[in-house]
């Protein structure tokens, strides 16, 4: 049991959180939604519920767990457990203390660290990455995000590294969620996606996309599971945009192939995992034309720990914590 | 004496060597022609006799140099110091192990590397980033060459890394000289300037360049110092090209730094250094829109070994050389 580990992906709409065995088996898992409303410690309370939960399918109390980690979206200091500007979470443009207020509440030593960081270092330690020791996560959902391992070590810069969502494809491009233009993002992620799409169907473009959307219970956004109906029933508007993304996934993973010549492009997230191998294949494609090392292209693989892979992320850094953590902490 | 170390910068149109001492001050220097007919042999011949040449100026003979460094274009196998594909020097399409001929020719150590790769080491351990341990050197020059210094250490991926001229800023966009589209290289090397301003004074675009070059005895090509003197005289089609250079740069530049997230960016190459501080400054502004991490973009500066900063990374690597020789082949 001391070395039960817990792993929690903070996700903008959903909560995922895991017990794991020293080998990363997984003994107990829980889901529930993230708070809309109220601030960080409705964020903390409803983090402990899910976790106490995936610990009770587990058998074991919360208490006794040797660590837990947290992948958390908006910009985390690793060492201080703060997470800044975490701007798809309730009340949460500034900074609060995350890993220590978990902490308090679960009785275990806590590290956060960010999302995609931590679901990179997944596909790497456990996924699709483990035979190489230089790679590229590229997490295609509402945003397009990235991960680097360089020698087997994360590489984040001075803590913002990986944003190759916002690599250029087109200089004066399509305006990006983020205000800036022509970024890799504005053409491939779901959040853009969905705004080109609502835009093209109020000046007419005939679509399928919001009817299949509105068949769904409660669904008021395109979510992956829809934009996947729409482009398996052939929908033109649908398939244009994916079109469009792909294409720009292609030029700006390419970029990045280019600069770094990895070993390995690992392609997760919610599109990525829900238009799986065949797509990976298409993005693969559309690399083709822009990369320069023609002779020794990247492999480029799909990531294999699926829906689960931020936890089981979270999860290694809760391995982390139990190792940093003093005994007294552990034991308590 | 046994500290002299040779270094040798291997350019498509010229050859420059330079004997340093261990504290890399320059002792004696050469500048050759690169031979344009021949073959390997003829190059090799060319480098021994400006690194003889740089030698008699330090008054050392090169068979006491501790080690000698070349930096080649090219795809360079450090172990073996074979170059391949250095398709601008004369009958060097295959490949050809340059490091042993030229160590049998000049009786010392030899070691071969990439000449971005070295520049940018140059910068690094003895230019404008010293005082950084992560960097980005952007050598805008024929094409637009990357270096890339993560955690104090060069960064090379499986050897072609730091293709940052080949990273794409326009989707579909102007041909490369490489074949590809899109790329930074197509708007901001000075290859693909001149292929654009020929083109556009055949179709009738009035411009000076082609006069001031032939005003330069045995100018045949808009060399670095072309460009300058058009843009200084306010030549409109030489200021719309190098505008474009510019914007293409910023954009490229800003997307690796998105990836990266490196605390430098350096800027040299023929361009680079003939144009000097105030198109640094313009090509950060033109980052400015593209970089992601706004409260901390990198700094950017001026390389400022110019262009003595390949020899002097090659003699770096000959300090290397030297290290890993046998105490026999030193003596000899």
């Amino acid at each position: 049991m001391a070395t039960t580990r817990g792993g929690i992906d903070l996700g903008g709409t959903k909560i995922e959180a895991i017990a794991v065995d020293a080998r990363h088996n997984v003994l107990g898992s829980a889901r529930h939604p993230t708070p809309t409303s109220g601030g960080p410690e409705d964020v903390v309370a409803a983090l402990a519920g899910a976790m106490t939960e995936a610990c009770e399918a587990a058998g074991v109390k919360s208490s006794q767990l040797s660590g837990v980690g947290i992948g958390s979206p908006g910009v985390v200091d690793e060492e201080t457990g703060t997470v800044s500007g975490a701007r798809n979470l309730p009340g949460w443009a500034g900074s609060f203390e995350l890993g220590p207020a978990l902490s308090r509440e679960l009785g275990s030593p806590v590290l956060v660290g960010n999302d995609v960081q931590v679901a990179t270092e997944a596909e790497f330690h456990l996924g699709a990455g483990r035979e190489y020791s230089s790679l590229l996560g590229v997490f295609w959902g509402t945003g397009v995000g990235g991960g680097v391992i360089l020698n087997g070590k994360p590489w984040l810069g001075r803590g913002g590294a990986g944003e190759i969502g916002h690599m250029v494809v087109e200089i004066d491009g399509a305006r990006c969620p983020c205000g800036r233009r022509g970024c890799m993002e504005a053409y491939a992620g779901r959040g853009a996606m969905e705004a080109r799409a609502r835009r093209k169907a109020e000046k007419g473009d005939k679509t399928d996309l919001f009817k299949i959307m509105e068949k769904k219970r409660g669904r008021t956004k395109l979510t992956s599971a829809v934009w996947w109906r729409a482009y398996d029933r052939k929908d033109k508007l649908a398939t244009e945009l994916i079109d469009e993304a792909v294409r720009a996934l292609g030029a700006g993973i390419a970029s990045a192939v280019n600069l770094l010549d990895v070993e390995l492009v690992v392609i997760g997230g919610g599109l990525g995992v829900r238009f799986g191998e065949p797509f990976v294949e298409r993005i693969e494609q559309a690399m083709q034309p822009h990369v320069f090392n023609t002779e020794h292209p990247p492999e480029v693989k799909l990531a294999v720990l699926g829906d689960i892979g931020g936890a089981l992320g979270a999860a290694l850094l809760g391995g982390q914590a139990a190792k940093r953590a003093p005994k007294a902490a552990r034991a308590r």
